[in-house]
């Protein structure tokens, strides 16, 4: 809540109302204080309203009505990221979520919601995210194709994370560049036509025997051998 | 269930039982074979048994009973790991599962449950480690203390993944030894006589505003770079 809150202040996303119960506003004058401050219309609801607005099982009495100021793809590539991951068709909230929280806690410059992602701004996609949705700048309604070709064309490497993939992980010399990352749909992967429409295929090494990853799992380890390549 | 009975094939886990629904059986008539050829028992049951057995909503018809093998910490530490993970007081089973499938494919020679943590054979748990609990040897029953001592007095290190760490993960020299990763509690973290007993807290480098990771996020980078760090 507090990150909405900052988000509005920073004016990267915009608080239209905070619905709170009694007890929470009791609990928390600050957050009372700071919507008032920014001018946040403020509204006291029961518990039964903010419970069935929060979508959880444990909410925490307070709710906020936010728009978000979705990027267009022509404003990210503008500002020359040098990190971006782009999830292709990628359906769980939970997973597209931590995904956020991982490029967000990596530096990235923004997160792609691509193709049929799930919508970013899923109850649970927001709390996966555990505030990064504020963080990070987000772009959705674009393909796949057209994401891709955009990056391509404003000079950003296009690397995709894949199982099979040709380069590996801890050996490649592919990661210095600005770069955006693939990431696919967790049950079919990413498909041939996006392959081929990045520079290369990376596969994350397994030392083990795990047959893979989980998702934000795999996001994590590539966004941070990125983050660490642009930086050596 | 393929996990369960290649593991009881190769001696590390024992399958009891298998319950199978009858359209499973005819899906999946390998599993039956398989199970007869080792000598598993075999009982068909209703569909209401096998999804109540199974404890998630879109059960697969079938499910084994599995005596587990847990290994003792003595015994572990006379294998010589030169990778070792420990959850101390770790509670989310999805967290702990998650961790298990991460410290697998990173090659690690065990995972231990110490203190209050979950049990390693939660449904859920289970299920997030995507088999990965077949794979890799499971340490429960001893304290966080008591395993850390046994551990540095086998030679292996102590490195807690702690976000106020002082050293960075992308940049210590401490990884190429063998080495446990204590890795704490999701909501109070690893507690101050804890880290006291390891040779050195390590934080996972936040180049963006997020303030954390997800544990098992987390568990995944620190694993991984001593995976790297052990082959260069």
């Amino acid at each position: 809540m507090r990150e909405a809150l900052l988000a509005h202040a920073d004016g990267s996303a915009r608080v239209d109302e905070l619905l709170i119960t009694s007890d929470a506003a009791a609990r928390h004058p600050d957050l009372v204080t700071d919507a008032a401050a920014l001018g946040v219309r403020l509204t006291t609801a029961t518990d039964d309203v903010v419970a069935a607005l929060s979508e959880t099982v444990t909410p925490q009495g307070v709710v906020a009505v936010v728009g978000f100021l979705d990027v267009g793809l022509d404003t990210l590539v503008r500002q020359g990221p040098r990190l971006v991951a782009v999830l292709a068709d990628v359906r769980d909230p939970g997973n597209a979520g931590s995904v956020v929280r991982a490029a967000d806690a990596a530096g990235a410059g923004a997160v792609v919601f691509a193709g049929d992602s799930v919508d970013p701004y899923n109850g649970k996609a927001v709390r996966a995210s555990v505030g990064s949705l504020f963080h990070v700048p987000i772009v959705t309604g674009v393909s796949v194709s057209d994401a891709l070709a955009t990056l391509r064309k404003a000079g950003i490497s296009l690397l995709v994370a894949d199982g099979a993939g040709e380069q590996d992980l801890d050996s490649t010399t592919l990661l210095h560049r600005p770069t955006a990352w693939v990431f696919g749909n967790e049950a079919w992967g990413v498909p041939r036509e996006v392959i081929e429409q990045t520079d290369a295929a990376v596969r994350i090494p397994i030392y083990g025997r795990a047959e893979s990853l989980n998702l934000a799992t795999a996001a994590a380890l590539c966004l941070y051998a990125s983050a660490r390549a642009q930086r050596q």
